[in-house]
């Protein structure tokens, strides 16, 4: 699109009372737009990230059988009083809404309770099994300290997986598939390399999660990594027993701090009991469903992939999930030969269905190549008097700056290359 | 897909208290779950159908400049009492919920004041404009009787788009470019010829407002029709002023009941002056923008579609929204190559980007074809040994039923030509 239509623009400050990282960034290259803590609404280049980020996630829950679905924001009490989950004690960020005189309803923070009386209708038999059903969907959390920008928010998009399985086997294969699929998820959105299966609490039903920890100073998490394992202890399990137990010694792990941007959990008969979602087995008696559960915060991801890769100039985006895959800017300087040009590389590339910023607009050349550092787009393509006369534009990555001539017959090629 | 992998399944009954037509048959085939009164999940088959109309709106959203975003449900008071639109005795389908002790949110049954405060930061000269913003968002309303299916939802998906110009010739003709596009999406999405633009109340700022009003038994709203002249005039501005106005004689118009299924509205300055919205004209006075509002709700236009086309067999979904394409039924009788040929089918279906549910479910073909008419998928092929050996499949359309057998070689051809 048209930079020149896009009708938000870069700006010099965040709000002062916004202190992440990474909202700093967002905010300032016009990504997002805070309401209030914790509260963010998505502006077009934003909401692009986040869609492709979703999209990403939504393919690989697609690829390990998951069945996508839309649950709703409004919870009834009644499931979540069987699950004990409804009282303000025992779960304290719920936001409840009056619907009428003295009957309430909740805003989800979570699904495991619509979720199980939604499969009650549809499950029965040993043969209905395995099944996974996903949504991405608004989350509710009534944080009261709500300050690491997109990372931890009170409204926030959310992937989260349910599997409904027949026994422990079942249940362990799926997870470790689920696991597969986060690997992959994170390698696609560019983070992979920083980011860590890592052992964590299991609760009540398991003795581990598995949490996907990616290293950020940053991060509200503590972790002890073992790098060349590639595997990780969360502080809350960290101690002789475990270490014992995983194999691992204290004296080869590092102590880091890291964001949590996955985890999957086996939930067991946790919901499945107070719920009765039962099944036949082949021998015709009623047995219990089992259930793990496989969250990822799209925010967070996107939130953790600023904290990560952003340097002092702005945003970088890794392409898989950039706003745009090209930076296309014109230096005109007032010469019409210079824009036409530049219009003309800007058509080619939409009728090749390359994704392009098209900084079109009239403004010094130095306050484009800030605003492209800001807004982060992975390649950039300059036209300017200069890359005119000598036949080609200027290319050159936002990781590294480094530009070379591209002459115009070689600009395809060199973008599919790069991908 | 393969019928026998969907978690979901059809039922013969649809809940007691569920008394509309379009949640009846979306709850007994398998799309939607009611959750509570005016409150419903969106299934896998129900998703699809949810997001290709969702998808058909964005589309000519984007073909008139507007470019979307996604902000969020939680509001905070502060822009709604600049408008004087916090105060339930104002607006009385607040869902409201406390953030801590005393400090309440609202959850927005619409955007205008969020948005307009986000377009101060971007907005300053007349060169800022026009300006068209949108978003396909979750709104809140705390209906008090909800008993319309997902016609009339206390949570519900829709589509609202916010012009911002300097003058009313500007916002004249992005209200006939925002009608244009509506006629497209009706159009599209299978409702088009019974769907009319009517005159109704314009508020406070304009005479009148612009319905887009479905001819339907189950509507809410009567209207006063000129079939000919393709115009409705709504109950609530039908007097002889406004019939002379329009040049509309009684005696043309017939009383029809319809659904609201879009609407389109000049704000002018109602929400740009109490929240200072403003820009520098050409001579460097400050004016006041002006607005226009363009509201679409895709889950009411999908209860509108089943309303309007759904028969006594079930749904029927015009091709542009439907789930699938494609409904694969083998009827097998125990025969295997009956099912290495309809698999066969299926395969070369997939790999031709043909969006096809195969139901290979070791069922009866009575139950096959019964729940094939209540889903509603537009093509039906059918292999069984009859068509095997005849040498292809019968081909079908849910809306007449009529079979002919197609050989295979001609399936894609005849599917492409049925487009």
């Amino acid at each position: 699109m048209r930079q020149s239509q896009l009708f938000t623009r870069t700006r010099k400050d965040a709000p002062k009372d916004e202190v992440a990282k990474n909202a700093q960034l967002l905010i300032r290259a016009g990504f997002i737009h805070k309401e209030m803590a914790g509260v963010y609404s998505f502006l077009p280049l934003g909401l692009r990230v986040l869609n492709k980020i979703a999209n990403i996630i939504r393919e690989e829950m697609n690829a390990i059988g998951g069945q996508e679905i839309l649950m709703t924001a409004l919870q009834e009490p009644e499931i979540w009083k069987k699950t004990g989950r409804w009282d303000d004690a025992v779960v304290d960020n719920w936001f409840k809404t009056e619907l009428s005189e003295g009957t309430f309803l909740g805003l989800g923070h979570s699904h495991e309770e619509p979720l199980v009386r939604i499969m009650t209708q549809y499950v029965s038999s040993y043969k209905d099994f395995p099944k996974a059903v996903y949504q991405i969907q608004t989350k509710f959390r009534r944080e009261l300290r709500a300050k690491s920008g997109i990372l931890r928010g009170r409204e926030f998009l959310m992937k989260d997986m349910y599997s409904f399985v027949r026994d422990q086997k079942e249940l362990d294969e799926f997870h470790e598939r689920a696991a597969k699929a986060y690997v992959k998820i994170f390698t696609r959105t560019g983070i992979g390399e920083r980011t860590f299966r890592t052992f964590a609490s299991g609760g009540s039903f398991s003795k581990f999660s598995d949490e996907f920890q990616m290293l950020c100073d940053a991060g509200e998490d503590t972790i002890y990594l073992h790098r060349e394992k590639k595997v990780g202890v969360n502080r809350e399990v960290y101690n002789d027993d475990v270490l014992s137990e995983l194999g691992l010694k204290k004296g080869d792990l590092e102590e880091v701090k890291a964001i949590e941007i996955g985890n999957i959990f086996k939930l067991g008969t946790r919901f499945s009991e107070p719920l009765g979602l039962t099944f036949k087995d082949d021998t015709g008696n009623d047995q219990l469903v089992l259930m793990g559960c496989y969250g990822i915060g799209v925010g967070r991801v996107m939130g953790s992939i600023v904290e990560a890769l952003g340097d002092e100039k702005g945003l970088v985006w890794p392409k898989e999930v950039a706003p745009f895959a090209v930076h296309l800017i014109s230096i005109t300087g007032g010469n019409a030969d210079v824009e036409k040009e530049a219009d003309r590389v800007y058509e080619m590339l939409q009728e090749n269905d390359i994704e392009v910023l098209y900084d079109d607009r009239d403004v010094r050349a130095g306050e484009k190549f800030a605003d492209g550092d800001l807004i982060g787009i992975p390649t950039r393509l300059i036209v300017s008097e200069k890359t005119v006369s000598a036949g080609g534009v200027e290319l050159s990555q936002r990781s590294n700056g480094k530009g070379t001539l591209v002459s115009e017959s070689d600009i395809l090629e060199r973008l599919q290359n790069d991908k």
